[in-house]
């Protein structure tokens, strides 16, 4: 693969800049972090097959008419996207109490809610994403009410296809995050969908006997990360085979850093 | 004054049955909380001041239209009260970042914000009073849309209206919490202001000086809090004579509790 710029190192991912002007590459490292990055671990594996469950899960997301910046998928670890002006926003839809909703609210893990709530936090590391609301988001001028509209309205949509998608195999849909992007076509401009959506960013617990298999293994010690993730993959029917997954595990990709 | 049944002691005023039913006698206290009531004192006089610039405020209030849980004032702790069934959020309203806003987003406090900003906060001590949105409201039925419709709209013109009245005495209004109920007559419902709007619960600024007359005086262990409340009750005109201070501060009402 040629050498390129690289963009923007993240927790999980780096952006590359793509072969198209307006377009970018989305490589999934193994890196796992938790607590804002307080907690850190290399998940052998773990790149791929977030990259094959997102790069599935956005596919069906466009078959039912949502816009996202999925393109295409490059290879094991690297998919091209659409180059967006990511709001700076965390949407988190949520069906049943876990995590830190548990603790603000005082629920017991697991109580499902009287119905699907979502809740906004602001990307900002240094704050450690602070939850806060349509007021703040249009105060600062983060994103206009329409756009809010849009997305919320996109989220629930969203939702409810995963929760069917997951409910398919065995899976309950527990919460999520998303993020969305400004995504500019002449003078036009789309909210659309971006990032990744992934066994990192969903909780997702085996509908008969309560497994987590997500990124609560590794936040909890729970051990046995990969092997979660695997099987999400399995169900969703994109588990890469074993030879490729051996090849993944040494990815050619990074040394064409620049 | 006759023997009467307690209903409620909270951290800083007293709630007895009221003489007529659907009324209440709210009592204040001299007791000062900060910090979830980790940080305690006693300040003399203090009572009397919250009572009557919380009856001067919602005097002006109900002249304005906006409907209040106040009667009557009875004497210089007591007032007499609608007893309404109290909606369990804190409802903030912001005009200049400060306190735990600053800490949440990472402003400097004092930064005017570039539009009043409206927050709620989940009442539970146990919790530490939660920010939480109106998501989480309506889902578990702490208030309706329709509710939190009419709160917001009554919060926004109690802003505009008390913005004015401070800064007609030379104070600047940063940010006030209120409490709003249900009040029942006959089958019909109405959502009404309840609570205090005191020093203790609204952020007030000397203009000119940029001085804290409100209970940040003793969050932060500045000092001075009785001064800065009459300081307050002296510009609106309320402040007690010296004589009748000296009575409040031997309040023969708590000597009447059942
Ligand atoms: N289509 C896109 N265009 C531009 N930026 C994108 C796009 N999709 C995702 N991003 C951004 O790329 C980054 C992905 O990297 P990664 O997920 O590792 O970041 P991170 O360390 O989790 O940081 P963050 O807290 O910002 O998500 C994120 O900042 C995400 O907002
Ligand atoms: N008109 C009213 N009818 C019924 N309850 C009221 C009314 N006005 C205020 N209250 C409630 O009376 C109590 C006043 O006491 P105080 O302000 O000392 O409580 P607190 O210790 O601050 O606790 P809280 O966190 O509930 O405010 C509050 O719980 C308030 O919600
Ligand atoms: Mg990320
Ligand atoms: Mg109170």
């Amino acid at each position: 693969m040629a050498r390129r710029t690289r963009l923007y190192e993240g927790k999980a991912k780096i952006l590359y800049e793509g072969p198209e002007p307006g377009t970018l590459i989305q490589y999934f490292k193994d890196d796992a972090t938790a607590f804002n990055a307080e907690k850190k671990a290399e998940l052998k594996g773990k790149g791929v097959l977030n990259n094959r469950i997102s790069e599935h899960v956005f596919t069906a997301l466009e078959g039912i008419g949502i816009p996202t910046h999925f393109i295409r998928s490059l290879n094991m670890r690297e998919q091209l996207v659409r180059a967006v002006e990511i709001i700076p926003i965390e949407v988190v839809v949520r069906n049943v109490a876990a995590g830190s909703m548990c603790k603000r609210l005082g629920l017991e893990e697991g109580t499902p809610l009287p119905r699907s709530i979502v809740e906004y936090y602001y990307k900002s590391d240094e704050l450690g994403d602070p939850m806060v609301t349509e007021e703040h988001i249009t105060a600062f001028g983060w994103a206009y009410l329409d756009e809010m509209d849009e997305i919320v309205a996109s989220s629930l949509r969203i939702n409810d296809f995963l929760l069917g998608l997951f409910a398919g195999v065995g899976i309950k849909l527990v919460d999520f995050k998303l993020e969305f992007g400004r995504f500019y076509v002449d003078d036009d401009m789309r909210i659309i969908l971006a990032d990744e959506i992934s066994p990192d960013n969903c909780r997702l617990w085996d509908i008969k006997t309560g497994e987590k298999l997500d990124k609560d293994r590794f936040r909890r010690d729970l051990g046995g990360e990969i092997e979660a993730y695997q099987e999400v993959a399995r169900r969703l029917g994109v588990l890469p085979s074993a030879d490729i997954r051996e090849l993944a595990a040494h990815p050619k990709a990074k040394q064409a850093d620049s």
